[in-house]
């Protein structure tokens, strides 16, 4: 992409691009659902946040020197200083950052923001922010929910985010090894798009794709939706530039290696403090012969994780496995179009054999299981997967909920900004653990969660799907929502951190696939242990002893 | 283990244990196949090694008040100085390492040895170790081939090895989340008892497997021979312990997270750097119900490694793919016993067809291919590579040869010292590159061997197998042997050096599953660059500021 302004980004106040929002009324269950839940009337008129003319932005820092010099390092026409352009880089799209900028709290934005064209222009760029002793924060697509991109309040050198959005390009397949060379600027959408004109797919669909990049993904070690079968960013990625002051760190794209301390691996997930990451080699696979996603329902959530648990153990191997407690099932159903509940995806008569085989419909939970691959290998794998679930009390009930469930799949970060015009904050937390720990982990954060809602005097709602398999143990993914009243941040502070405390004190990680960034920050040594944080702490000083990129992010 | 003199040792001069050998005799076709290859007769009486007492071992440098304070941490039993133990815990097993051990070169030994029962112990020695301000190596199983194991020649503070071998215990195995607590010093025939017992496997069997312990393929990041169903150590070990000093490392056993740069992916591979790896969580699986490894011929080996590639790629997925050159399968069948060659694996009528096929009988290429799992899993898979195998001109022969394989393949190590006592150096390399590097690499690496072996005014002999599969590319191992004149540790170099340059210069890995060490440790940067081995270098000098752990590995 040669020109600045082609460079989409989001909502400089919310998710997605403008012109596209989340609207209930053509989904009918869904305001009662919503005033049952927590009180909310989604029929109030919603309060846009602050227009843009009226935020208070602070002043560019930035020297005329420094803006000369990266001026003539990769054109003025790429280097800008407005207020829009900053106020964009300067958060990525967690609550607490869409809390922050809907009502103008701005106490540090980047000073310069500069679109480089390739890696040679960000060598460019970093040399000459070294030199002039300022910071750099590199910048993808934005939809980082961990504070990751935030610069640091107390930052008095010069800011410079470097937006990749113009390094978009897959450069080379290797149609041979099956390996992509992928600028670190591509965004979800532009990759499938230049990989599928050659009959390749990466495989990579977090719940950000259409607004992440992979150098975001890389950086924050990202997992998508059919990571089942493709494996999460870190498996995919088998190689890795990164820009560092005067040099460029490469390794190479070998299928594995006993070469020390992965290097590969120091990159993944170290969320711009080593360096810029401008490219990476990675997997890609040819597009399946058959795909398909299934609907299914359990009596009850155990049975579903049993389900899923008894799938990895055996010898399938499915790309998607998904299962929603009763409560995420539930609002499933309330968002569902001219939704008729449960009716519309089980007959009437269906019902009326599973109520005589003792479900209770009300508490029913929707599963999603995803086939890849030759149409022999999915008809076998369909057919396993289908004995496993009648083994634990649950029915198919075929492609139909599966194809909508793929068809709405990135849509739901709209609702929170719909939330939010409207007085109720929402927000997501995921995590992994064993299978051993995996449904008391539940149990405890669902408890915490309530306490935090009633310690804060509001009535909230949790719920949560198990979104990852893997052969120990599983992904969690929960979402909470609230209407505050008082401070929002305050409150949503409450009530994450009640759920973060949870995972690590039920054995869980600090987060699955989010990373770390400021949010989890004060979590990490409780989940990697104290020396753990201060081998990541010692990693990042002897790369950077000069704290030029993205400092402060995962540890101080 | 509770008694230090129940730790089970390799012999000092060589591989394996005191009575085990190798024997050409009852393998007819062997000494004229090396008499051809490189002019070596088996039938020469060999030269063994110095006896032991006539080693100029240097007497023990460890102060009277840090062998008092390590008595009284662990026990006086536990603390040994004398020269057998010592010269035992001075090499691991590389080609270097015997040839100085079998002539006495021995400029630097530990100074102590001393056996922990358990971590406690392993905090307790580290303690007192960086208090005295000495140097801890870990020593596990003593098998490592490039150099990790060796003090420092010029290191004038005392030495501390601490032999794992007391901590051999499989500590609990979590039914539920297939996962089992394992410590470190536990050798590959113990573990797989340990959970053999209760119905569980690990799936991880390098060639020296029946000598070497977790705690060292985690430090190397190893691989086994059925890596490609149960994954490589890095993807089988879920969770680590590490005693620094003062403190402990630990991780929790989380099937995956995004938790900033893997401190897991940290101590992979940092053979001793960081501290001393004392236990690992690692995913254990069933007991197969069914378990085999079939025989398969290739008419080239450009066919065989491209049947491997399509097996890759397809909905299969096997436990074991290798195939031989037709160099490393004439050795193959010069070392069966009784052998009457190809006839012993192929009746003499389809030797017939395949001649009329166009088979060059000489040149053919043996594989091996397993398959884990339920029957009809087992079954499939079976006939789908059955049909890939054919598509690539290749047949199929069946059991026995895998039967036999699998009886033998840990038994190649002891072949090295029977040359060796006979005036030949044999030693190993292997890499791994993608795909579309793959023969490219084989065919300048042989050409870059014979190069070496005319430099040396050697006969000599070098022959190759594919052992790994991935999605993207594939482990190639090579095995080098010449009957040398002169220095022979030089004439190695000469040869060793050939292979490794080989592997950097046409986008291999310095090394697949061996690590770093000393011996591979000037190809570092070019293989991960100048600022990745700075990475490195970085991490373990923030984590080990005195240098205390294993100086002088990897990176110095």
């Amino acid at each position: 992409m040669s020109r600045t302004e082609d460079v989409a980004h989001m909502k400089w106040w919310g998710w997605g691009v403008d012109g596209v929002g989340f609207d209930h009324r053509d989904k009918p269950a869904l305001a009662p659902f919503v005033m049952a839940k927590i009180g909310l009337d989604l029929n109030t008129r919603g309060r846009p946040p602050l227009p843009f003319d009226k935020l208070d932005v602070p002043p560019s820092r930035a020297p005329a020197e420094l803006l000369e010099t990266l001026g003539k390092a990769i054109g003025e026409e790429h280097v800008h200083t407005d207020d829009l352009e900053r106020v964009v880089h300067t958060y990525g799209k967690s609550l607490r950052d869409l809390l922050r900028v809907r009502s103008g709290v701005l106490p540090r934005v980047p000073d310069v923001v500069v679109y480089p064209l390739d890696e040679e222009q960000v060598r460019a760029i970093v040399d000459e922010v070294v030199m002039a002793d300022a910071v750099v924060i590199a910048f993808g697509g934005g939809s980082n929910i961990v504070g990751s991109l935030e610069p640091e309040r107390d930052e008095t050198r010069p800011i410079v985010s470097i937006d990749l959005g113009r390094l978009d390009r897959v450069l080379s397949i290797d149609d041979d090894a099956g390996l992509a060379r992928i600028q670190a600027g591509a965004q979800g959408p532009s990759i499938e798009e230049q990989l599928g004109e050659r009959g390749w797919t990466l495989g990579h669909f977090p719940d950000s794709f259409t607004h992440s990049t992979l150098g975001g993904w890389i950086a924050t070690r990202s997992s998508g939706m059919q990571s089942d079968k493709y494996g999460d960013i870190a498996d995919i990625t088998r190689a890795v530039r990164v820009v560092m002051p005067g040099r460029v760190l490469a390794t190479r794209a070998v299928p594995s290696t006993s070469t020390g301390p992965s290097v590969r691996e120091m990159v993944l997930g170290s969320e711009g403090r080593l360096g810029v990451i401008t490219e990476a080699t990675v997997q890609v696979h040819r597009t399946p012969a058959e795909r398909v996603i299934l609907g299914y329902l359990f009596p009850s959530w155990e049975q579903g994780v049993a389900a899923m648990q008894a799938i990895s153990a055996s010898d399938s191997a499915p790309s998607v496995t998904r299962v929603s407690d009763a409560r995420e099932t539930a609002f499933s159903f309330a968002t569902r179009k001219k939704s008729r509940g449960l009716s519309s995806l089980v007959s009437k008569a269906m019902q009326t054999v599973l109520s005589r085989r003792g479900w209770d419909l009300s508490s029913t939970c929707l599963s999603f299981i995803g086939f890849e691959g030759g149409e022999g290998h999915v008809a076998r794998q369909k057919a396993e997967v289908k004995s496993i679930v009648h083994e634990h009390g649950g029915i198919v009930i075929g492609r139909g909920p599966g194809v909508l469930y793929d068809q709405k799949k990135f849509d739901t970060p709209y609702i929170r900004d719909y939330l939010l015009d409207r007085g109720a904050v929402a927000d997501v937390s995921e995590t992994s653990a064993a299978w051993s720990e995996l449904l008391p982990l539940y149990r405890h954060t669902i408890t915490e969660a309530g306490r935090a809602f009633d310690s804060i005097g509001v009535e909230g709602w949790v719920m949560c799907h198990l979104s990852h398999s893997y052969h120990s143990g599983a992904c969690l993914y929960f979402t909470f929502a609230f209407r505050h009243g008082g401070d929002p941040v305050d409150q949503y502070d409450v009530v994450k951190a009640a759920i973060q405390q949870s995972f690590v004190d039920r054995a869980g990680t600090l987060s699955h696939h989010h990373a770390v960034g400021v949010e989890h920050a004060r979590w990490l040594a409780q989940d990697i242990s104290a020396a753990g944080a201060d081998l990541v702490a010692g990693l990042f000083s002897a790369a950077d002893p000069g704290r030029h990129f993205n400092p402060g992010k995962i540890v101080r």
